[in-house]
């Protein structure tokens, strides 16, 4: 019987103890160093690396092939919160219960540490593969490198916060919604899925596979997202509720409804599920936090 | 007898072509794509990828070869004028005589282009290499991608921007001046050198001589800046003449005054030429533009 609980924590404790290495190894000691670290251990939940791991996995890999890997995703998906919080974007104060970064530090500090974690991502990524992808080739490297830059630039990531922005207050249809939040959201999910199915060694119909999984899961995190906006504990969830309304953001159940909206986020995890029906048991972690998904409460 | 102006021109038409290309070559339509164009189109001289293609061809490698990596690099740098000119960073309304982006856009997307342009540069270096480095092996693209995210990045760049910020209205020595000219210019404009040498396939003997050139004239490019800023010509500058002095930041005149100033740039230039004297004439734009960088007027 695979336990979910104990899976995730222990994949947490190995992003975490990854995450802390490679901070350890600045020496610098600066303002901007300090900045990084503040939002790295803000408490975040870790589910694209460990995703990232457990797609390697799921097709014979080994979670150190994907470790550095796992380390720049989490980088990038925190440099992408911390420029979201900011004034100009979302402006939010609060991220998981803590004081954002421009609140924590300044607004200068807060966009230059974004921009920090993002380039040590990508500085993560190149590092030499005879110390840092023993068992991959620089090819292969690179090919990651190009997957996650593409989902998370301007035709992925940036372009749906982009859009998130422009919507604001706007009259939006449920498929301008969905394609903000499959860039938004879905895009660097499905990327991280993607980067593990290839260092873990997949073949060319296991990764086809493995990134439809990712598409479907990573649109439903997001419903989810909005859908926990309307109705979760804000006490888990480390944000006031209902701040998606009062901002003007259009969301699945604004749109759709509650029901319809949990309905459609059911339907997604279920075809991402059946995509990888034909893997072994080796896949019940992916397989878990599909159904997780769906389930959490924060 | 070298001609550098029409070197200059050259080299730049080769990299605004190709950045033109990388551009084009992003189907999506989108504002985020618009406010990229609008800053790498801002008339920028294109010194750092000029520098990494002369460093390539002093050693004998082709242009095509650092093609990718030029563009990539004026995506970073641009990509840092963005944000620099921020608000909440240095507050410009203009660069190079015309409106910054987050005044001719607004702040969301001003910083989410800075973002999305340090994201295309990865993007950009990790193009497959049968197609972007025919002649160059994944692992030096490996090297290169590490090279310039190491310079670019909370050890570099980034750092040097945050010590900048936090020194204004200081008293701050002249060797502290000297780590931030290093780090906020020097940093970049040596990585952009030093990946140069490696995509030209220099040995390890150039390499360490190209990168003692940078690292020399990066920093006497920052302290021309420095002197520019005083006593340049505005309608040649783009922007106000004395904005340093009056932001309270410090600079190499207000520390040392003018003539001491202009005497550490002309040593620096010597010393960067001097570093590659053993090279022959295929090293003859580096020398001057080590010479055209003592000086310039804007």
């Amino acid at each position: 019987m695979f336990n979910l609980k104990a899976y995730l924590a222990e994949k947490k404790e190995t992003v975490n103890a990854s995450l802390n290495e490679r901070m350890d190894g600045i020496v610098a000691d600066s303002r901007i160093v300090e900045a990084m670290r503040y939002s790295l251990n803000a408490g975040g939940k870790r589910i694209r690396p460990i995703l990232s791991i457990a797609a390697a996995e799921s097709v014979g890999g080994k979670e150190s092939d994907v470790r550095h890997t796992a380390c720049a995703i989490e980088m990038i998906h925190t440099y992408s919160l911390i420029h979201d919080d900011l004034p100009a974007m979302d402006n939010d104060d609060l991220r998981r219960g803590q004081p954002t970064s421009h609140v924590q530090f300044d607004e200068a500090t807060a966009i230059l540490a974004g921009d920090a974690l993002l380039t040590l991502a990508f500085e993560t990524l190149s590092s030499q593969p005879a110390v840092a992808h023993k068992d991959t080739s620089p090819a292969i490297v690179l090919d990651v490198i190009h997957i996650l830059a593409t989902a998370a630039g301007c035709r992925g990531m940036i372009d749906g916060q982009m859009l998130d922005i422009l919507s604001e207050g706007q009259e939006i249809t449920l498929s301008e919604l969905e394609t903000i939040h499959r860039l938004k959201t879905g895009a660097l999910m499905e990327a991280s899925i993607h980067a593990g199915a290839l260092l873990g060694h997949g073949d060319a119909a296991q990764i086809e596979k493995l990134r439809t999984y990712g598409k479907h899961i990573g649109l439903a995190f997001q419903v989810m997202d909005d859908i926990l906006n309307v109705k979760g504990d804000p006490s888990l969830m480390g944000k006031a509720v209902g701040s998606d309304a009062r901002r003007g953001k259009i969301t699945y159940p604004a749109l759709i409804g509650l029901k319809r909206s949990e309905d459609f986020a059911s339907h997604l995890v279920q075809s991402g599920l059946q995509a990888i029906q034909g893997f072994d048991t080796k896949a019940d972690p992916l397989r878990a936090i599909g159904n997780y998904i769906f389930e959490r409460k924060s």
